[in-house]
């Protein structure tokens, strides 16, 4: 089972390949797409240039599933609206090549990857290093999309374990609305 | 020159194709993409649907520009990152094809096609009716989403306005920013 795991924003979407046969985890590849080539006001291009690489990675890993990262509400509003607008842009990407995708909270691929939910960045970086025997840890952004492809590799790599992270994500959701902080 | 107009929504994406040539204004086509084959919680189900719900009617109708409303950031945070996703997954179909897009505010549109920014829905319906001298008024995301197109056409049709639209647009998102309510 070959999973891509990404983590959408809207200067750089990180990106990662892993191949899960049961507990042995193997790397397959791992990025970061910018968009910083497009003028910082054109929305339309950076939506573009996130779509592209999505679906160029799509193209040339071929993977199996998708696990991507669910965002959150941010303090600014403007900002929320924006990173929205790169989650659904890298999203459509993975629909379109009719990639099953999982979506998980950082909390959840924390939880998966270091233990606990409150891990630093750096802590993420260091645990996929050990879990996939890298030489050196992964930048931030492909440590993170390599978090959430091995996170859904723990959840279980058949069907039903998809349909289980799809109702957890809705939970989580909920909880949200709620206004519960995790 | 023929334009597709844009409304974006989770639930409802309204499309309007017209052709404009100079101040002559010619109804093509106009309808709703829904979301509603895909289960409620299912954001990603439903992005694929507006993605290809969007890149149909592009190929269907072969517009050579698009017009996109720019959304704003709702009372309701959640709603607000669910809104971007289906711009983000709308806004991917269009340049996806390399189609040009334009970006209006609803108060540009209702501007353009009403004569004043605070004009309701029923006015536009009516207006656009008129405009495009059709025989009965088009639904409520049809017509804001041909009244996009309207309002592109009438900022001109050379690529020069384009460009012109797109630094409106950021002017507009800059105002947001500091707060002025519009």
């Amino acid at each position: 089972m070959r999973i891509l795991g990404i983590d959408p924003g809207l200067q750089r979407t990180g990106f990662g390949v892993i191949e899960a046969d049961g507990p042995r985890l193997r790397y397959v590849a791992s990025g970061t797409i910018g968009t910083l080539e497009a003028p910082r006001g054109d929305l339309p291009g950076r939506l573009k240039l996130i779509f592209a690489g999505v679906r160029e990675v799509v193209q040339a890993y071929a993977p199996h599933c998708a696990s991507v990262e669910i965002v959150f509400v941010n303090v600014n509003p403007q900002s929320t609206l924006l990173l929205g607008q790169a989650r659904g842009a890298a999203l459509a990407a993975l629909v379109a090549g009719d990639l099953p995708v999982a979506e998980y909270t950082a909390l959840q691929m924390k939880k998966a990857v270091v233990g606990q939910g409150l891990a630093q960045k750096a802590q993420v970086q260091a645990m996929v290093q050990r879990l996939l025997g890298l030489t050196a840890p992964p930048g931030k952004d492909a440590a993170d999309a390599l978090g959430l492809a091995i996170t859904h590799a723990h959840a279980g790599t058949s069907l039903a374990a998809l349909g289980a992270a799809a109702t957890l994500s809705r939970r989580q959701h909920a909880q949200y609305r709620k206004g519960r902080a995790y």
